[in-house]
């Protein structure tokens, strides 16, 4: 397809389009106004004074990618940006289980440096016998403890028809893993405009990953963090293996800052450290991190989810190598 | 979790449950009143005349599985039976692209031998700019297709807010590869009632596979077909890899039949047939085999698509081997 | 690189070839008089009255490769020919572990209608403490089950030194999964001029595995047949995923025969049956089944052994099977 | 099996053990006298004052597991001590191509501060048209180069027959991705003494890693340095998928130190500095990069290989890195 970066408003060049039998769609994204149009036989002879730049790409997407957009985006969540100098961590529990465990872990992941308050309370489960989170309530706790804390809050929709709720409780909506290919769902937070954590899916490319928030972006949602966190592959010491390098060669095809999750592909606590040291030295903007006041009882991952002394450590860790990588933590 | 198969209602074992903390539900699943109900060790010891058989797992699902119904599963879909001695044949474009295209494919493929229509109305294409299929309309062109042949007609949802359009056109529900793991559209398709075609994710197990069919029979919607589709490997010489040997695997862990579809994981017409017929060989119950007028015009899927005369072709060598086999098709 | 196939012994070109700085061979396969020549920009301007076809490709493999031999390689080991119409099967056990185990397996596939008797006299094990094989003395076991049941014999080599037992014992060389890159192997292998039996190494793709045959046919060795034997992928239901659109494709690519191992991929007998069957549906030209006379007492694989019955009743299903695709077994 | 560690020269226990019909094996590894027997039935009930430790694993491995020996083993290679505070560094070329081309790159993986020099002699190519390297002429031109700068040399062994030479002018002997299951080959290298480098199969598990290296350390050779170098998924961005987190699992099973080898799974020079700084968080013992005095012409890897200003570039950010992970480089 061919991307038009506009100077006005495009309406002359709409006339254009307009007599000719292409698709086309009119947007504005990061402060810009573009025009996308295809197939590129039919446009690519039209000529405006409207058109500031043209690009003729021969990749699956043109938003998400670096052709017209140079500069890394910077996405807002709150007063938190994500894709500056900072690398940020958001950190909670696994699933949101009580008012009292969430509280706890937001304070303590608070005090540790943590920037953003995770918590999962519609749970997609392999297993419909295994805990499904709370739900609408979950949200509300993470609300609560969001006032509490300062924290904002990332958290999973499941199903299109709870955006009412997320829209209410929740500052950056995540979608999992098995939804990255879930067009119904990536559509629907492109029109939410809310900040978006977009995961990788067990099977898909990092190119596959973005051109799921080409989707999101197409509607005008321009704020969009990917996630890496993990592909399936034969090796079973871990439970997923992180692609580290996916991520790094996918830093050169996007302008969309990557965020790494370290606890998902471990597996085991013993692991999570090490995973988000490597994540943030390949250049990881955001850390996702699993938190829990006592894994050992935890009502999902309770084998991935640090304790609140050893996630203080692990920020520690992450400052320090931040320092040298000319970043902060 | 805990099964049990019951003789009457239950209710003198709802009332049992009802008093302990376990959570539990009762449904209605090929004739029988089951109760489920965990976790384990809150029902274990309960006792009550309406129990038949009480089934105690260790495996993730229970319903698909056959540690409780032996006997394969039969699906019906209008008058085609899924699962008995003949290996059915569903064929048809990826995707609908014009009414003359679909009935002239139709009319086809029901000559050769084909027992079900199928055709992609809403496409889920990895990226936004390609063919997103025609919609409602080509539901609408599949149903009238479908009365003209009189062969029931199977396509793929990707929204749960489309399940009227569905439920009022085509006779089995699709849900695609990258939906495998969209827990809600499960449990919506459950509801809907409707036989269900459900494809394996990229990246997928097959027991993962089962638990995904697990949500759909939760609901009491026990017509569930599994299909094979090919997984994500590192061989590029195909576009996926077709795991045989899963379905094989698969087989011995659920009642429920299992499809193939070597369309997809031949990524080109050349291999289709072998990979079809080494499908059969292994026991499948069913194929699916995308079939296009003038492949080379194609919207989608272009480089697989067979020709009627090539689809006539294998569907002879399908009967062949069929019948050494012992089946029909 | 450039393959000249000649109509004499070439001695012209090879003048010709000499003033070049190119690198070539002189080497006579399948009877034809054949030069190879590299790289392409030295020698694409030579004419020499001794050439008769040229082919110039831009695959990694030629002599290999379909372009310049059309007709399917028929590899004869004794009196058995494999790649025409008969479906080839090689059983007997994982590990010769004893005269009487051997001799016992031997006659039992031979009176069920398998044409090679298969065993492991030096065993390749991931594990140093597992059984290593009888070595030398395995060799001389089989052949003399060889010459006790006509059946010629196919072995697996793991180090070239062994070279000469095996051009005593042995009537076809197998080289294994780990040393189907061991270019030093494939080499000796190819100079030794037995037929070798070569398989996929468990993370090759099928274009490495036809390069690898291409180092025996440089040492002018084209008895070769290619063995797919699974690969690693994430599914574990199964021991490694038969890739049987591999060997679809592979067979587009190349004139050598190609035989599947489904008793390696399978992992466990129940799966074995299915997966033969759907092997030679697809087109393989050999089978390679591992039979032991007690197969829960092997010292090796003890879990995917068939059963002589078991394999018998495997026998009669494809040779039921071969009958309706125009062969024999 | 079961591992008894001694404090004297175990004589007694030998004599107990050869009334047995285990098997067993005398070593002496790391200063300490051992012996290791199986099966564990035979054996398990012997006591002799000469057993001082007594190790009954489950695990497939116990030589290279952590069981015994708690402690990390370093490797010495000259002066060069792997597995302790500092990350050594081994570089230089792909292919050794000349004495100009290789003097040249060690004098400057010298002066950016390198502590081994690499380079391959002798060549492990997919394709048999492929460079194949100068052979012994390449390991004399390493040699003369490593006695000019007092690194010393790391190069790869394809065929055990050239053991001599690479004793004569090598000090850390590679064992390649593709002879990582090559059991001849690991066996001798065990009896030749030499430090070795061993890389894991592109379809290895890191288990099965650490099985290879007991292979050696079977032998009585412990100085065994691991490389993840990459393993085959589906994910096509990068050459091949570093397996970080295997790594980091695999240093949970084994006392032997880790290298890892950005070069081969980056494929392009962009993404070499990430991931090589991803490996060094992740705790990486030593790393193993590809330079070249001009990337654009080598004969092998030209992608991946480093220019000396981007290898002394990398250097420095390593050195940076190790600081603040309280080691040095």
């Amino acid at each position: 397809m061919i991307l038009f970066v506009l100077n006005g408003d495009g309406s002359t060049l709409k006339e254009k389009l307009s007599s000719t039998s292409a698709s086309y769609k009119f947007l504005n994204l990061y402060g810009k106004n573009l025009a996308l149009a295809w197939p590129d036989s039919e446009v690519e002879n039209i000529r405006d004074p409207s058109i500031e730049i043209v690009v003729k790409t021969k990749r699956s997407y043109v938003l998400a990618g670096n052709e017209w957009k140079k500069d890394p985006t910077k996405v807002n969540v709150g007063k938190v940006e994500i894709g500056g100098k900072k690398v940020v961590v958001a950190a909670g529990p696994c699933a949101v289980e009580s008012e009292e465990q969430t509280e706890t872990v937001a304070r303590e992941v608070k005090k540790a440096g943590a920037s953003l308050l995770r918590g999962g309370a519609y749970k997609p489960r392999t297993s419909p016998y295994s805990f499904q989170g709370l739900g609408e309530e979950g949200l509300k706790i993470l609300k609560k403890a969001s006032e509490q804390t300062g924290l904002p809050v990332v958290s999973e929709i499941l199903d299109a028809r709870d955006r009412d709720a997320f829209a209410r409780y929740v500052d950056m909506v995540q979608i999992g893993a098995r939804n990255s290919q879930n067009f119904t769902l990536l559509r629907e937070m492109g029109k939410l405009g809310k900040p978006v954590l977009l995961k990788r899916g067990l099977g898909n490319t990092v190119e596959e990953l973005i051109q799921s928030a080409e989707y999101i972006l197409m509607e005008g949602n321009g704020n969009v963090v990917l996630c890496e966190r993990g592909i399936r592959t034969f090796e079973k010491s871990t439970r997923f293996t992180l692609d580290i390098g996916g991520m790094v060669a996918g830093k050169l095809m996007t302008h969309l800052p990557f965020c790494a999750d370290p606890s998902h592909p471990a597996g085991k606590r013993e692991l999570v450290h090490s995973l988000a040291l490597a994540s943030v030295a390949a250049g990881a903007d955001m850390l996702l991190i699993e938190v829990h006041p006592k894994p050992e009882v935890a009502l999902s991952d309770s084998e991935q989810q640090l304790t609140p002394e050893s996630f203080s450590l692990l920020m520690e860790r992450v400052r320090g190598l931040a320092s040298v990588l000319g970043r902060s933590a």
